[in-house]
């Protein structure tokens, strides 16, 4: 084995320091990169092409509900920031101000977008008339800047990727009907495609995004018993519509103000898979978007015929729309093995001498490292069979950890109880609606709340915390 | 016909003021907006989607040809853009600076990235090792900001979109031989899936890349009889790798430096398209890129049967793979022509009642305006050969406007004479080596050096503006 190749090194056990391990992981398998750019990261090829194959089946999903692309500006003058009182006081604290273009400085100074609302509102004022004109339904795929204190790849970085939907309504329900709509992909596409359980909620009041009227997210629990929020779908009402004097005639010839929404998701995402399904061998990837979904690992491969029988495999794979690669480099099998392993390929096909004496291969999946001895005859349809399998494999084996993790809890006391008798995790309680519980929850327990369920139960009369009236089931949790 | 919906305007004519005509196409075929943002377009949904077709084909290419796609910081701290001289100098004075994160000062301005070979090389001083690591293959689709004073619509915008290969090498030669391959893909796209001709060339010493060896490009002819750089690659040999400490070890354990390429295309490419074959009635579109390929204009849609033709019509052409869509709006026919025609919507094809009963449609090619009575039978393939054939004809008329506008000249006075007698063009001119003579020759006639072009041409003896001996045939042009 060639010395000046990497060997795969061991990364931290997550039991043993679970922040470690996340960064570890995200370096280790090849997803990112520092540079002298504090608080931004590289997202290297693997890394990327995971989020090219996320942007690919939402993009089509968006478009197929008739959403088109578009693209803004990447800077927002000052003035027009200010334009949403509300907006303006959630993000100035955390935005990068352009003063200068070239030598000169900028009569006004521009922020770096830290999300786009105040530039779509400002061009919808522009492009809408009549109710003919609408819906609008945009969507932008770009990079945003928040400069944020304290930052950890794809959770918490000052520049990110995403897309950030816009859409403008002639009224209130169709608005709100967009809104849920779009949270409603979110969670599908969570579920089916990242193989991550999600729970679907509405943020409490004091955690909506700056302007809006609701925030809905889904809310997905890491493996280390905290909450990430992976998406989030706004209704903002008419609140920006009257701030950046947007109106359209209506039907009865009246001048009126349009509905609007805002709906976005990130390379967080690929924070969310990590956490979710990786392990202390490395990255687990659900097959929908792993950038190699099999790896076809040649064993004695020296031995004739050893090397044109994977390479017929890899092309039988290909032809079938499979994302394959067979690697016959000099490393050996046992350190392939580890390798890909580290990478999160959801399948892995061994195949030697033995193997093509008895027309077989032997298929190893990822998630649980199940072994199984498969016939060549028809491998592409049974690579896509384990494939569908490792699909629910992993949605379950998620969803047991959350299920073992959720806690239905009276008091303050059974919270602190329950995390610390079985670790960090969900904590289904009732609330009574006032911000002060939210606060007196969080400084008591740790854990604040994450979102009113939109599937409720009711688990009592009274708020764990203030023991008045409930008004709502409430998800709490420490979070990202 | 409904009141409040906009009639198709009128634009400026070509010949009457071609930039008035290119800016009114920019907007009325709604292909961009502006905002109050200055220098910075928003591109709408139809120009978006041609940006989107662009990368798609592109895309493609690069990965066949061995790319990996890669995201890098928008931002460059001030001492890394530093590190190569040249470099610095060419960019510093059109940067946009980022002074404040929040409210606070940074303690190093960093500029938003102009192009990012420094952010490139920082990450390959990391990852580049061994031979083993060679090459490195890298591109990246992203947006750049160029402080320019004097903006136009896809020409030269303060923001743009674009991709940005970077790629290094473990030789020269094999460097050298990735930065030609990487112009004959720009080259071949214009001129296979834009019917756009090109001249391939060299950067006369004057006119390279800041920090570059050598620049390729290519050349396209405007309607106008300007020139448009339309893409470029660069060949850096070993010089930013000496400035970053790239090294690598080689075959023989040595330690060495390796070799370099960049090469990238914009969303400039949009301007020249229009600029190529757009004409007084609106947008030419290539169908290779077009959002919509066929449009259907159903005729006397009242009339019993229409529509469901025109609709079965349509479901043929899109599940034959054509980007196809069916007009039934209360539009008139002719409002819609005009429409479509100003969108550039390669084929238009009509449907009226006595089609029907005949078995035929109407299809009109927008390029040239000729109609043709088409069966209904095997219209898909039709319609495919249609859409071939326009693209023969766009590329054709396109080649026949820049001969006409291509003159030999030897003498300063004969570029004079040719640019009075026949309006703005190409001019081919021998050009002994100096930048004097290059400075001399915009001086008294206009014309700038645009490229050394890769197939040469003996015209002369002697430099057309010194009259000493020349040294390589010149493509000379006033350039957008």
């Amino acid at each position: 084995m060639a010395k000046d190749k990497k060997l795969v090194e061991q990364i931290t056990a997550m039991d043993e320091d679970f922040a470690k391990w996340y960064t570890d992981i995200c370096k280790k398998a090849d997803l990112i990169d520092y540079s002298s750019v504090k608080g931004c990261m590289i997202i290297r090829p693997y890394g990327y092409a995971i989020w090219e194959n996320i942007q690919k089946i939402l993009d089509a999903r968006f478009k197929e509900l008739g959403h088109e692309n578009i693209y803004m500006p990447l800077f927002i003058p000052e003035s027009l920031l200010q334009r949403e009182k509300d907006h303006v006081a959630g993000f100035a604290p955390e935005v990068a101000w352009v003063t200068h273009g070239g030598s000169e400085r900028l009569t006004e100074r521009m922020c770096v977008r830290p999300t786009s609302e105040t530039l779509f509102c400002e061009h919808y004022a522009n492009i809408i008339n009549s109710y003919r004109d609408l819906p609008k339904l945009y969507n932008q795929w770009c990079n945003v800047v928040r400069w944020e204190k304290t930052t950890r790849p794809f959770l918490r970085s000052r520049e990110f990727l995403w897309q950030e939907g816009h859409t403008m309504h002639a009224t209130a329900e169709e608005a709100r009907a967009e809104t849920v709509q779009m949270l409603e992909v979110y969670a599908s596409f969570h579920e089916q495609e990242l193989a991550i359980p999600v729970v679907k909620g509405c943020k409490t009041p004091s955690d909506k995004f700056a302007g809006a009227e609701d925030t809905y997210a889904i809310e997905a629990l890491m493996h280390d018993g905290k909450s990430l929020q992976a998406a989030t779908s706004h209704y903002f009402g008419d609140g920006f519509a009257r701030a950046f004097d947007i109106t359209y005639t209506d039907r009865e010839n009246k001048l009126v103000h349009p509905f609007q929404t805002s709906w976005g998701c990130t390379t967080r995402m690929i924070g969310g898979i990590i956490m979710t399904h990786g392990d202390d061998r490395g990255l687990v990837l659900p097959p929908a978007v792993a950038p190699i979904q099999v790896i076809i690992v040649p064993i004695a491969q020296h031995k004739e015929g050893v090397l044109e029988h994977a390479t017929a495999l890899r092309d039988r794979l290909a032809a079938a729309g499979i994302r394959v690669k067979m690697d016959d480099s000099d490393q050996s099998p046992g350190w392939k093995f580890a390798e890909y392993e580290m990478k999160g390929v959801p399948l892995r096909i061994e195949l030697g001498p033995r193997d093509i004496e008895q027309g077989q291969c032997v298929a190893v999946t990822r998630h649980n490292g199940e072994k199984s001895f498969v016939s060549l005859e028809g491998i592409a349809d049974t690579a896509k069979e384990l494939l569908e399998a490792v699909r629910i494999g992993m949605y379950e084996k998620a969803l047991a950890n959350r299920e073992r993790r959720t806690y239905v809890c009276h008091t303050l006391d059974e919270v602190t109880a329950a995390l610390e008798a079985n670790g960090d995790g969900f904590i289904k309680g009732m609330w009574c609606g006032e911000e002060a519980c939210e606060d007196e929850t969080k400084a008591k327990t740790g854990v604040g709340s994450r979102c009113v369920p939109l599937v409720q139960e009711n688990l009592g009369e009274v708020c764990m915390c203030c023991g008045k009236p409930a008004k709502k089931m409430v998800l709490w949790a420490k979070a990202y």
